[in-house]
């Protein structure tokens, strides 16, 4: 089979590699497709290095079919349509024994800290198996994994139907949060520094404001005086981050999605001030997975939208590089692609 | 009756001055003590004048007896012993409309944004008024307001019996979070950076941190490698907002109490990882006014330990000095004294 590895030195390289057998408890999945996300971006350009050892077969948000079944498996057919949730627990350390086992003190980012889906035949233990209905195409399904962490974000938020939000940030990310807020029944504006990025989620019927404009006053007017009922940070941006609480309404909340790996400025006088929340959301639980298939399923997440393109596994590096360009929202690796001369 | 009056240019003043009769559903309080705080402080300093218009009779940390009714004032009698919640709201704003008219957007804080208790006669409204038990002594009754600051806090934090919290600075309302916590049932540790009072703190029955220790260790290890359920951070120093999350338990709960006037960096990889909550926590609720009282009545609260000393209404600016050399905790004025030769 065909996989495709990190090597270092901002290379993804890919080549044969030895097909294993499913262990016991475990299934192998011929794998589909496999979006990139900015963590990957960021295992690619090295910042990740003390905890990727190279060569390393990443890849998480991915779709598939069931190949073959190892031993001890019930419940599972080859062929059924599959995603995985990419994340082992030890099960026993205190976040585990306190039902928070999604971010487990010992986490295996699967993908990450154990190999991913960037292969053609990728063995994984059965109780990460996600099914996928018929319905759901396996591009689109390639996007639950990320639509997961959106609906996490949203469910941590306790966004509730009528409540107001706003997201700073129009990327991959800050789009699925836009479409399950709404989707959850709120009313979303997203605001996005890229003209381009503005008026393709203009298009998907989103208001969007660019963040060089008065957006403060916009939303005080928007909310009647009020301010916004839950503020997503996605952007990453320490500005965004210290602007980002001006938004809240009294009592209200403020997500951090996106990744600081420094220190950021917050203005504590105003979480004082308006008795406001801030919380941090990570990865994402079961629940969380299952209601992404379902949104993905009923069109309620705009998928075609955020694939801007899919490409064979040879091209991986060029979506990367494109990528990292930034202009592409989604890539998607069609890993199928090449598997049956390989 | 005499009166002190913030006159500007770091001086508290005192003088004779007029005695309204209350007006219609006010009731006239003879004050008996009133506590100074930290925003008296800062209004002495005039990092408050924009607020504070001089001369300005400020003082909300109270105790008193009814001295005179006004109009339409029932329930009351002369003579009953009272204190004050000082918050006075405008019920129509989104956040009184929400339910947070403790936090109304156009709240005025009695004692700041009117004439507060540092004088002899002082009308307020009847719906301000919490009534006293005769077992609980005035002068432990001025601190009834910091107290129920301290039971805001910790029921912000939902701090439950068992639970464990780092509590980060020794002064007055440090003191007070950890007897609240510790009266609901929560263990407490505390970390002061102040010798004498670390030893005034561990005398109270509390354990104590020096921060120059490697105190995350320590608290990693009290809770078993899991973390503290609830970081209070309540020094007010920029460092001790850096360190505090590195305490909190996955999902754990950080309450910021302390004033911080300007941005302070915060690690939001670690808000991220372990999923924190950060709250912002603003005055008190009718609730923990009355939970306040119950506290103080049965003695949960060190009050003897809290009240440095107290000092007659002329000594007021002496009062403010030794709180502004940092060496006393809580200081009485005692706005009787004097009263019947003004
Ligand atoms: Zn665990
Ligand atoms: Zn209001």
């Amino acid at each position: 089979m065909l996989a495709a590895h990190y090597a270092g030195n901002r290379t993804m390289a890919v080549g044969a590699a030895e097909q294993a057998p499913p262990g016991p408890g475990q299934v192998q999945i011929a794998v589909a497709y496999n979006g990139i996300c900015g963590t990957d971006l960021h295992i690619l350009n090295g910042h990740m290095d003390a905890r990727v050892a190279t060569p390393a077969v990443i890849g998480h948000e991915m779709s598939g079919t069931i190949a073959a079944l190892g031993d001890d498996v019930d419940g599972w057919n080859v062929g059924d349509p599959v995603t995985v949730m990419p994340l082992a627990w030890d099960g026993t350390c205190p976040a585990c024994r306190a039902g928070n086992s999604h971010i487990c003190q010992n986490l295996d980012f699967v993908g990450i800290d154990s190999p991913g889906a960037l292969q053609g035949r990728w063995n994984v233990d059965a109780n990460l198996l996600v099914p996928l209905p018929a319905s759901l195409s396996l591009q689109h399904a390639a996007l639950v994994e990320p639509t997961a962490v959106a609906v996490h974000d949203v469910r941590r938020a306790e966004l509730e139907k009528g409540q107001k939000a706003v997201v700073i940030g129009g990327g991959p990310i800050g789009v699925l949060i836009a479409a399950v807020a709404r989707s959850f029944g709120g009313e979303v504006v997203v605001i996005e520094l890229d003209p381009k990025r503005r008026k393709a989620i203009a298009d998907l019927g989103y208001t969007v404001l660019d963040p060089r404009d008065d957006t403060v006053a916009w939303v005080e007017e928007w909310t009647g005086g009020a301010g916004a009922d839950v503020v997503f940070e996605v952007s990453g941006a320490a500005a965004a981050v210290l602007g980002a609480v001006d938004y809240a309404k009294v009592r209200g909340t403020l997500v951090v999605v996106a990744i600081h790996p420094e220190p950021r400025p917050i203005n504590l006088q105003r979480v004082f001030w308006r008795e406001l929340r801030l919380l941090g959301a990570r990865v994402y639980q079961r629940d969380d997975f299952d209601t992404a298939v379902a949104l993905l399923a009923t069109g309620a997440i705009p998928a075609d939208a955020l694939i801007t393109k899919t490409v064979p596994l040879h091209d991986v590096q060029s979506a990367f590089d494109d990528l990292t360009g930034g202009d592409a929202m989604k890539i998607l690796i069609d890993v199928q692609a090449g598997q049956e001369t390989a």
